[in-house]
């Protein structure tokens, strides 16, 4: 055989590429204008991804005798979007998410796949408690699908602001979709968050570079010639899975 | 834990409902007007559930040293749209896809899922030889997503009654998506094609009753209301697999 995965996959020695926001940008407006996904697809993908990462790092196994509860915190843009279909996927896979979307977009996309959740009868919270010993007790774990790529750390608004201070907090883990919200892109962040588990979504963005969590890649639907332009060196990820565990 | 799951999942002793085209076509239907989803997603749901049953049936591993090249012959309407997105998904699971789209959708949205085949260098065929030795020299297996739950088995048009001439002369194995090409919704057919696999998307249609071949069931994210509603009595996916075997 002579595909071209073996060009971009594994026996290139080459070091996995960590995007900066500007390349993630790019990569994203390529799939859309030039390879003609779609936002409906690629969050569906996204979200379904994220789910088998948690069922991967928390499975329902580890959970005891205890409800295998999940706090999916979703913000206002794509990523809280991602977090609604991952939170969806866990309930397929027998979790039991409950959803916290205190600002719910107006873009219909959006609107859709909650309308997903509601009729799946998972429950969305009408506020986070602040006595962090409350999330503590009656979850497992939280999902921030919070801030994401379009954020700006630096202007973080309200409700986020405040929720990022009780996510600080909390003494359960904390599983981060694509970039940890509060952090900038391009850097580490020592202030923020501090995510048990990070899923970076087609590629790992630079503030992934020093963390040393458990981190999931999900990007297996990535042409092969858009991960040889921007030379992303994917791993080869094994068998049918639509994500690797770097 | 007390999941509606164990309502409709393996401890139900009734059995797996086959559906009539007329309650297919009203899920589906539901399922875009009540619950939201939408066609893009959808699709890409079922197309990728079709290429990982294809990895299951016939494992790369399978194929020895010959090239693993698969013919998927896609329809002009939704069920060929599948089989440009299991092509699609295919390709990154290491196959050789080529695609047959004899007539090409003028629908904008299988018109994107085309181009994204057509930027993962799937080559395209532009005529089906009618010499079946080179159809069965040149592939492992043909994936028919022809026609499927729109098509009017009584009336299948040019160039499709052709093809299905053809397919029914081929040797290789042919894996049908949902519905066997030229086969009644309702009933078995012994006169149309032959498949070795059946993929069936959602729930299992009327014709598969009697389908001894290797079926799977491709339906997971199919919400529970409806499961219930419809009395699917779907049998318990395992893992988080989107598929089962039945």
């Amino acid at each position: 055989m002579n595909h071209s995965t073996t060009e971009v996959g594994s026996e290139t020695s080459e070091p996995l590429r960590y995007l900066s926001k500007v390349e993630a940008d790019a990569i994203e407006s390529e799939l859309l204008k030039e390879y003609k996904f779609g936002l409906q697809q690629l969050i569906e993908i996204w979200g379904h991804a994220c789910a088998i990462a948690i069922t991967k790092a928390y499975p329902l196994s580890s959970m005891g005798r205890k409800q295998p509860t999940v706090l999916v915190v979703c913000g206002p843009d794509q990523n809280g979007c991602i977090g609604l279909v991952c939170a969806r996927h866990l309930r397929m896979f027998e979790y039991e998410p409950t959803i916290y979307y205190p600002k719910r977009s107006s873009n219909g996309l959006h609107q859709d796949f909650t309308v997903q959740c509601e009729k799946m009868d998972i429950p969305f919270l009408s506020y986070l408690p602040t006595e962090v010993q409350l999330i503590n007790d009656a979850y497992h774990l939280v999902i921030d699908a919070i801030l994401g790529l379009e954020a700006d750390p630096a202007n973080v608004k309200e409700p986020y602001a405040g929720i990022l201070v009780t996510l600080k907090q909390v003494k359960i883990p904390i599983a981060s979709v694509d970039v940890p919200s509060g952090w900038d892109v391009d850097e580490a962040s020592t202030e923020g968050i501090n995510p048990e588990v990070l899923i970076s979504l087609t590629a790992p963005k630079k503030c992934a570079t020093s963390f040393t969590g458990k981190h999931f890649l999900a990007g297996r639907f990535l042409p092969y010639d858009i991960q040889k332009k921007y030379d992303l060196n994917l791993p080869e990820y094994p068998g049918t899975d639509c994500l690797i565990e770097l």
